[in-house]
């Protein structure tokens, strides 16, 4: 049993983009020295989430739609009244979504359903540089 | 330490169906030759999710009616106008929710609070066969 | 590669209270005998939520705020007409957060971001006294 640390790097367009990053997490474990186990995917910050999605371009619309239907942008945000940087709503989304996955993993490839993928969802209100953690444990 | 993958079978009758796994996780951890570590309980499939709940007569229906509260089946979603399946808000659900939840266990046992059961949620509008994966690790 | 389990103990003061126990899992880490792997920090109880949060005051509120917007106390929870304990929207917004949190550490640090804390949420409507379960793996 082993412990492998890879990381992805993203530069994003700002909310809400979502990012199929299923090929960058197979190829990860394909050159990680470790066969079956479990990654953790996880974001390094406060306004970035991982989930899965049939990556289709219908729900690429639909669940930012759902987003700001439930955590409206316009709204007031105390967060707004002390920073001003306009990213109240991008904080309490990332809260609510989570900024961590684990996927279990089988001959070096992410056990997923046919029609599931991997998406990285950048919610901050502006262009960013990210870093994607990936740890990797099994044997 | 080792790694131990193993499935559960579930039929489902669809939406929105709650189903309490926690006896056939912890049956699947004491044939485990694993004693102490974490259990990733994941379902490979989007319309699909695993959380924890005191499962009891009200929760089920209160769960279901915050569901539909939040992502109506009635709205319109891109999804629908694509693929005419009738589950745009089976995905938007899912993708909230999320398909993977990790547990501690200790002695084969899931150390879970006395009034908290691990749920699979079934949020497709139709029958499923659903496969839920555990993947085991620890000593 | 080995396994740890740890704890936390914190007395709330009931909904909606946000702990930032950052601190005490680098703490706990920091005592235990791995150095790279990840945490998965648990709460055994189906009142109670762990994510990752800017904490500053403004997002003390506006969390708070969203839940309510989204699980409001004031409507009716069947949960409430069987056990009449007046914590049915707590059950609904947990099983909604989630009572788990998978966290990598390089170290026996944390990676997380650096306006990014570890924050549990007490859901319940009255005082507890809760225990956190850390269940460390690496090597």
């Amino acid at each position: 049993m082993n412990v492998e640390t890879k990381e992805l790097q993203l530069n994003t367009r700002g909310e809400v983009e979502l990012i199929d990053i299923t090929v960058n997490v197979n190829r990860a474990l394909s050159e990680s020295t470790i066969k079956d186990g479990i990654v953790t995917i996880f974001v390094p910050g406060s306004t970035g989430a991982i989930t899965t999605l049939e990556y289709e371009p219908g729900l690429l619309q639909d669940l930012p739609n759902a987003l700001e239907r439930l955590f409206p942008k316009g709204i007031a945000y105390e967060h707004e009244f002390r920073w001003h940087d306009g990213n109240g709503h991008s904080h309490v989304r990332a809260a609510f979504l989570g900024p961590s996955l684990t996927v279990p993993f089988k001959d070096k490839r992410l056990m997923l359903g046919t029609w599931q993928q991997v998406v990285f969802i950048e919610l901050d209100n502006k262009r960013r540089s990210r870093r994607i953690i990936l740890q990797i444990l099994g044997s």
